[in-house]
C-alpha cells in the first residue's frame, strides 16, 4: 500500500472505426497507472483531434467528447497525480505542429538527461510550454534535419537517456517504441485487423483484443498504411525490466515480462512465508495491493486468511479533517479494522512495501487498537533504499525510511512485534518460478540496491526536488 | 453482487462543536448505503442549515460547504440511485417550516401505506413537493393538533405502516426512532459528551465514537438540552430484522443486530460448503461482496482460495459502450478474469445472491472463456423469490429469476455446471452461530418466503412500477 | 437611474408548436423587469415541464434546455434581484401538484395580506416551501372545496388583497388575470392562432405577435381547448395603474395603459422644462433611463442635448473594489463623464427619480470633476416619499431621502447648484397629453402622496424589513 | 453598427500594490475592444502569474482569482470573438519561458509578415502552440543572440511588419511599444507613483489615473526599477493613425490621437448633415454607435432627434432562433423600432458605417414596418471598399458591399429612399476640426482608399480566409 505513483499508462489503436471509443476503454483499464489526468488524440488520416482533461477517464470521456475525436487511429494516456506539477499543460498526449506536420506523443517513463537537453535547446531559442521531460523529445524531433518523420524520431531518441515506452501518432502513422533496457512495459495486440498497443494486457482483455507479444526493448514499431514495420536502431544492451511493476504497480490480471502478475505476487507471498515465518493465528492483507501476497503467505504457512482490514473505495482526492484529532485519520478514511476478527489474535499483516513508514505505523496501531495481541508485519519486497529515476514517482532518498533505518529500527518505528522483509534473492526466485530468465533478460532493482543501469545525467536532487522543470 | 440497492443510510450527532464535519465523515462511512445524493442539516440552536446535492459525499462536502453548516447538532442522509426518481427534490434530509417550526427528517426504510395516506392528505389540500414516502410523515406532523412536537411525531408515526429508521432534527432537539419491527438497523453511540446515531457502526469507527447499543425497535429516543429520553409508545411486536443486511447490504466491519457482519457472512460461506460441497480445485469469490463467504467456503472445504476475478474500482455511473459488440460489456467494466489462475481448473464461484440472473450468467461465461474446465456456482443465500417493500429496492417480482425458475432451471440459464443455494435454515444457523435468538427476536425473510410481516396497504404493482409517486 | 427593482415580468402562450421557444424570446424582451432568475413551464396537454434557474434568460435557455420543455402551451417569469431572498426556491413559475392536479403560477405584483393568510394556513397544517407571497395563492387553491379549478382560483383570489398580474398554466388551460385595481400591466395578443399574454408589448414585437388589448383590471381570462372565456367576478373599483411604470420601469418601446412609454417619458421631460427651466448651456441625460426625458427637455428648452455621461453596459452583478479608494466607485463602473463635453459648461442633468440620493450625489460630483461650471439637476417625477407595497421593491420609508428632506435640503445633499422636481400635476398632464383619462381610469401615486388604494393588512415594517417571509 | 471587431485592448501597470486588481478594472473599461477572452499576468518581481479565460472580464476575475495574481506589476488583454479561432490557446497575454527567462506579451494589432516569419521559424525547428501572429514575436525574441532582453525585443521587432501596440512583462520590467506608423493607440498615464498604459484613456478614468501622453509611434518605453526609459530605434516614418478608431471602435469618452472621440464623432455627423442633407421630419440614431453622429446631424440640420430605435443590452452570444420565421430575427434581438415615434414620419437614420449591408437592410425594413413614410440612410464615413490588415477584423474584400456596388446600388439593396455617405474629405475635416494635423501626422484610410501604408508580405487571401494560421 505504498504512496508511490506510477508515472503513466499508454494505449494506442490503429485501423479501427471506433478508435477513440476503444482508447477510452483501454485507458479505463489502465486507470490504476495514473488518476490525475487523461488524454486521447485521434487521427482521421488528415488531422489530429485532441481532448485532455484533469480527472478520471470515465468522468472525462462522455459521448459528446468522444464524438469529437473522429478517425480510425488514436492514442491515449493516463497520468499520475502529485501536488507540484499537476497542471493540465503537463497532461498528455502532447500535440505539436512543426513545419506543418502534426504529431502527438504519449510517454510512460522518465528521461534521465532531460534537464541537460532542455537547457541546450533553450540556449538555441526553443520555447517550452510544459514542465514534462516528454516535451524535450518533441523539440529534438522538430529540430532534426532529417526529412522523414521516422528518421527524425530515431535521431531524437538516440539523444535521450533513461526509461521510455512511447507512442507517437501522426495523421499517417502510429509508432510504438521502448527504450533499449525495456524498463517500462509495452504490449502489442490485435483486434480484428487493427493493431493495438498498451502498457498492460488488462486493457486488451476489456476490449477483447488478442495479446501477441511485448514490444521489445529497443524496438521501434511503425504502423502505417504500408503495414507494420519493426526497426531496431539501438545497440543491444541487457534488459532491465522494472521489478516493482510485479511487486506493486501492475494490475494482477495483467501478463507482463512473460508472467502473470497475480501469480508472481502470490509466489512472493509464499517465498515470504518461507523466509519470514511467524508464530501467529491469522494472516491479514493490507488491501488491495497486499491481497495476492497474503493469499500466498496463508497458503504456504497454513495460517488462515481473514478479512481483518476493510477498504473504503469511495475515498476521493481530498478530505477535510475535523479539528478534533482522529487518530490515524488519513488511513482510517481508507481502511477500517474489524475488531471481532482481530481481537485476541496474533496477526500477520502482509503488505507489498514500506516507503516512508508512516502508513505502516498507522496500520499497526489500528490493528492493535482493534484488540490484536501481536502484530507481525511481513513485506513482500526488500527494504526500499533508493529513489527511482526511471518513471516511478518515489520520494527523494532522504524520505525513504529504509535509507536511514535498518529493519530492526523500522520494526521499532512502526511498533510491530516483528517485521520481516523478503530478500532480493527471494524476489528473484519468485519471478523466476514461472519462467527462467533467458540470457539477455534481467530486472532493474535499483530501488533496493542502488545499481542504476542508466547514468543519471541531470542532477538527482534537482530532478526529485524541483518536480522536474516546474516552478 | 446483486443489482439491489439499499434505500439509504442516516447519521446524526447532538452536542458536538464539529457536528456538520463529523456528519460528513459519518456519511462517508455509510456511502455504500446510497451513492445517488447526500444531505446534511445542521442546527445552531435557533435555525436549521441545509446542503443537499446529487453525488458522492466526498465530492459534495468541501470546506466551504461545511463552513455554511454551523452549530453543534446535525443529521445527514445518503440515498441510493435508480433511474426514475433520482431528482434533487427527492434527496434528504427533508426540511420544512410549519407554523414557524423548522424540522428536518432523514429516513431509511419504506412506508407501506404512503400512497393511501398521501391521497387522503391531498384531498384536504396538502401540497407535496417530492415523490418520497417520507414527505407523508412531514404532513402528518404539520396537521397534528398536538402542541408539543414530540406528541405530533408520535401521532404521525402511529398512522404510518412499514419500515422506518428515522432521524428528526429541530433547532432544539434530535429524535431517533425505529419502527416496532426494527426492519432497518439504527445504532446509538457517544463521542465525548455528544450523542451519535448511525445506520451502521462503521460510521462510529471512523470518527472514533463508542458504540453503546442499538436503538430498539419501537423506541423513540429524544435528545435535547434536558438530556436523553426514551419513549416506547407502540404496542410491542416480534422483531423482524432484515436478514439481507447480513447477506449483502451492510459493511463487513459493522456490528449489527448483535453480530459482526463479516463473521456472519463467513459463517454463511462455511454453512454453504457443508450444504453444497463441490468437487473442484479452487474457490474464487465474486468481489467484493462475495469475498467473506468465499473465505468461509475455502476454510470449510479445504479448497484453496484464489484471486480469479479482479474488480476495477474506477467504474463510474455510466459508460459508453462501443458499437462493436464486446461480450458481457457491463460486467467486463467491473470484473476481469485471470486466465492463468482459472485455466484448466474446476472452479467454485461464491456469490451472495442472484437477482435477475443476467450478471451471474455473464460471470460464468467470463470464467469459462478464461479456460476454466468446470464452473460451480455457490450462493450464500436462498433463492430470492419475492420483492421487498421495507426499504430494499428489489425489482418487481416478475424480474426475479427465482420467482419463475427453480434452481436447476437457473443453473441451465446461467450455464454453470452446478448451482447450489444455501437453505433458509442454513442462513438462520449462521446467524445464530454467533448469538442465539432471544424470545422476541427474529428476522424478516419475506424476500425468500413471501411472509410479509406488515401488510402492504398500497398496491404493490403501483409501488414497484410507478417508483412511488414519481411520474 | 434609481436602485428600484421591478418585481417581475410574465409571459404566456397557448396553442403554438414552439411554445417554450417563444416564451424564452418573450422573457428576453422582458429581461429589464427582473435579472435574478427566470423560469419556463410548458405543457404538452398531459403534464407540465419546468426549468428555472438563477441568471439571465439567454444564459439559461440553451437549445438542450428548451428541448426538454415540450408542448404547445407555456408560461414564463423573470424575477428581480435583492440580497436577502434571492434563492432558487423563490424563483417562479411555482409548480405544484395537489390532489393529482398539476398547476403552475407566475406572479407580477405583491399581496398586502400575504403574511396574515400564511399564518392562518400554517395554523391548519400547510407547509410552505418558499418565502414568496405567491405560494399563499397556491395553498388557497389547494384547500378550496370547489371542484373546478377555475372556481378554486376565483375563491382563492377573493381572499387576496394587493397587486397581482397572474398567469396560471395547467395541463388543460392557461389563465391570465389582473387584480381589480390593475396596478401592474398585462397585455393580450395573438400570434397566428395562438393566444399570447405579456407584461409589456415589447415582448409581442420581438416574436411578431399582434397586440389586441390589455387584460382588464379584475378580469379572469381562461384559455382552453374550448376557446377564450372572460370572467369578471370581482366588484368593480376605480383603476389604479402604477404611474412609475411610465416614469422608470417599462421599456420605452412598450405600449401600456393606452400610451407609448417613450412618448409619455419625453412629454414628462417637456413638462419638466416648462416647470423647472434652467439658465444653462447643455442638457445631459443620465443614461439609459433619463434619455427620453432629456430629449424632451432639450426640445422644449432649446438647449442642445449632449452625450456628457457614457454608460458601460458590460457591468455584471458584483465588482471587486480595490482597496485604494476610488471616488464614487460604484457609479464609475457604470458611468463615465466626458470632460471635453462638460468642461466649462453650465449643465442640466436630467434623471427620472431620486431614491436614496447617494447615486445622484455621485453623479453631480463626477460631472463637476469633469469641469462643469454649474450643475442643475432636473427630475422627471415628484419627490418619492413613500414605500410601494404593490410590487415595486422600494426601500423602507426611512431610506427614501424625500421622506425626511425637502427639495432644497436634497439639493444641498447632492451638491447640485439647483434641483427641480416635476410636480404631480405635471406628471398627470404628461400622462394625459396622449390620451384623456376616462371615468374609471386613474393612477396609483402612493409613492409620491402616501394615498394607498388598498389597505396594507400585513405589518409594513415586517413586510419591508423581513423581506417577506425570508429569514 | 458594423459587424467589425477590433482585435484587442491592452492595459499595464507597474509599481502599484494592487496591480492585478487595477488591471482587471482597466480591462473592464476596455471590454468594448474584445469580448471573447481576457487575461492578466502579474509579476511579484521574481515570477509571473497568469490567469486567462474565455468570457467577459467581470465574469472571469473573482476575488479568488485575483488573489492568485500577486505583485506590484501586471499587464492584461481583452480579445475579440470570431468563430474560427476562438480557442483559449489563442488568448493573451502569451507567457513563455525561454532560457530560464519568463516573459509575457500582450498585443493589439496585426503583423503583415507573420506567416512568412512563421514558416521560416518552423523550418528551423520552432514549435508553435497557438495560431496567433503574436507568437512569432516570442520566437524571434527567444532565438535572438543578444544578451539583454531589451536588445532581443528590439531585434525581434525590427523583423516584424504591420501594426502593433505591445506590452511586455518580465519579472523585472514592463515594456510598452508602438509600431513606427502608430496604427493602433496606446496611452501613457500615472497613478500615484505607478506607471500605467492602456489602449484607451477611458481605462485611466475608471481607476483615476492621470493621462500623461500617448506612447509615440516607434517608441519603446522601458519601465524598470531604474525608472522609465524611452528608446526610438526605428527609422521615423509618417504616422498613420487608424481613422476607424474615431468612426467606430473607440469609446466616445476616450481621448485619442489628440482628440476626444465623441466630439470627433459628433463633428462627423455635422459634416454629414452639410454634405448629405435630407428633407425629413426626424433624425433617429442606430444605437449605440450611431448616437454621437446623430446628435451632430440633428444639431446641424435642425431636425429633431428622436428615440426611434431601442437597443436591448441583454443580448448574449448565441440565440436560439425559433423555427417559425421571425423577420429580421438577428437585428430584432438587439433593436426594436418604436411605432408611435416613426409612424407617418420621414426619417433620417444615422449609422457609422455599412459593411456587408445586411444589417442596414434589416434596419430599413424594420423602420418601414413601424410606419415610416420615408427612410433616408446617412452614414458618417465613406464607402468601405477594402479589407484591413492592421488589426481590424474586417471581412475579405468580396464580402464588403461597397467593393462591388456603388452608393446608388447599395441604396437599392438596403431599400432606403436615399443613401448618403460622408466623403473622405469630410472625415478629415471633422478630424482636423478639433486639432490641426502637424507635419508628421496622418491617418490610415486604407479601408476606404486601398492605400496600404505597410506592405502585406503574407498572402492576403491566406490571411483573411485561413483566419491566420488556424486549421
Amino acid at each position: 500500500m505504498p504512496k508511490l505513483k506510477e508515472e503513466c499508462g499508454v494505449f494506442g489503436i490503429y485501423g479501427h472505426p471506433e478508435a477513440a471509443n476503444l482508447t477510452y476503454l483501454g485507458l479505463h483499464a489502465l486507470q490504476h497507472r495514473g488518476q490525475e489526468s487523461a488524454g486521447i488524440v485521434s487521427s482521421n488520416g488528415t488531422h489530429l483531434f485532441t481532448h485532455r482533461e484533469m480527472g478520471l477517464v470515465n468522468d472525462i470521456y462522455t459521448e459528446e467528447v468522444l464524438s469529437k475525436l473522429p478517425g480510425r487511429n488514436a492514442i491515449g494516456h493516463v497520468r499520475y497525480s502529485t501536488t507540484g506539477s499537476s497542471h493540465l499543460k503537463n497532461s498528455q498526449p502532447i500535440v505539436v505542429t512543426y513545419a506543418r506536420t502534426e504529431l502527438a506523443i504519449a510517454h510512460n517513463g522518465n528521461l534521465t538527461n532531460a534537464l541537460t537537453l532542455k537547457e541546450e535547446l533553450e540556449q538555441s531559442g526553443a520555447i517550452f510550454q510544459s514542465s514534462t521531460d516528454t516535451e524535450v523529445i518533441v523539440h529534438l524531433i522538430a529540430r532534426s534535419k532529417e526529412q522523414s518523420v521516422i528518421k527524425r524520431i530515431i535521431e531524437a531518441l538516440m539523444r535521450c537517456k533513461g526509461a521510455y515506452s512511447l507512442l507517437f501518432l501522426s495523421p499517417e502513422f502510429m509508432i510504438a517504441t521502448r527504450d533499449p533496457y525495456g524498463f517500462r512495459p509495452l504490449a502489442l495486440g490485435k483486434l480484428e485487423d487493427a493493431v493495438v498497443v498498451a502498457s498492460e494486457t488488462c486493457a486488451f482483455d476489456l476490449i477483447e483484443a488478442e495479446f501477441i507479444r511485448e514490444i521489445e526493448p529497443g524496438e521501434i514499431l511503425v504502423v502505417s498504411p504500408r503495414g507494420v514495420e519493426s526497426f531496431k536502431p539501438f545497440t543491444e544492451v541487457g534488459h532491465k525490466y522494472c521489478v516493482f511493476e510485479f511487486i506493486y504497480f501492475a494490475r494482477p490480471d495483467s501478463f507482463m515480462f512473460g508472467r502473470n502478475v497475480y501469480q508472481v505476487r502470490k509466489e512472493l507471498g509464499k517465498q515470504l512465508a518461507r523466509e519470514q515465518p511467524a508464530d501467529a493465528d491469522i494472516v491479514v492483507a493490507v488491501p488491495d495491493s497486499g491481497v495476492p501476497a497474503a493469499i500466498g503467505y496463508s497458503e504456504e504457512s497454513g495460517l488462515p486468511l481473514e478479512l481483518g482490514l476493510l477498504r473504503n473505495h469511495y475515498v476521493g482526492r481530498t478530505f477535510i479533517e475535523p479539528q478534533q484529532s482522529i487518530r490515524n485519520f488519513g488511513v482510517k478514511l481508507k481502511l477500517n479494522a474489524i475488531r471481532e476478527v482481530l481481537s485476541g489474535k496474533r496477526v500477520v499483516i502482509v503488505d507489498d512495501s514500506i516507503v516512508r513508514g508512516t502508513t505502516s505505523r498507522k496500520i499497526v496501531k489500528m490493528i492493535r487498537a482493534a484488540g490484536a495481541m501481536e502484530v507481525h508485519m511481513r513485506i513482500s519486497s526488500p527494504p526500499m533504499c533508493f529513489s527511482c529515476y526511471y518513471g516511478v514517482d518515489t520520494p527523494i532518498r532522504e524520505e525513504l525510511i529504509a535509507s536511514s533505518l535498518d529493519a530492526e529500527e523500522i520494526n521499532k518505528y512502526i511498533t510491530s512485534d516483528t517485521l520481516g522483509y523478503l530478500s532480493l534473492e527471494g524476489v528473484m526466485k519468485a519471478v523466476e518460478s514461472y519462467k527462467g530468465l533467458d540470457g539477455n533478460e534481467g530486472f532493474c532493482d535499483a530501488c533496493f540496491t542502488g545499481n542504476y543501469p542508466v547514468e543519471i545525467t541531470d542532477s538527482k536532487v534537482q530532478l526529485k526536488q524541483l518536480q522536474l522543470f516546474d516552478r
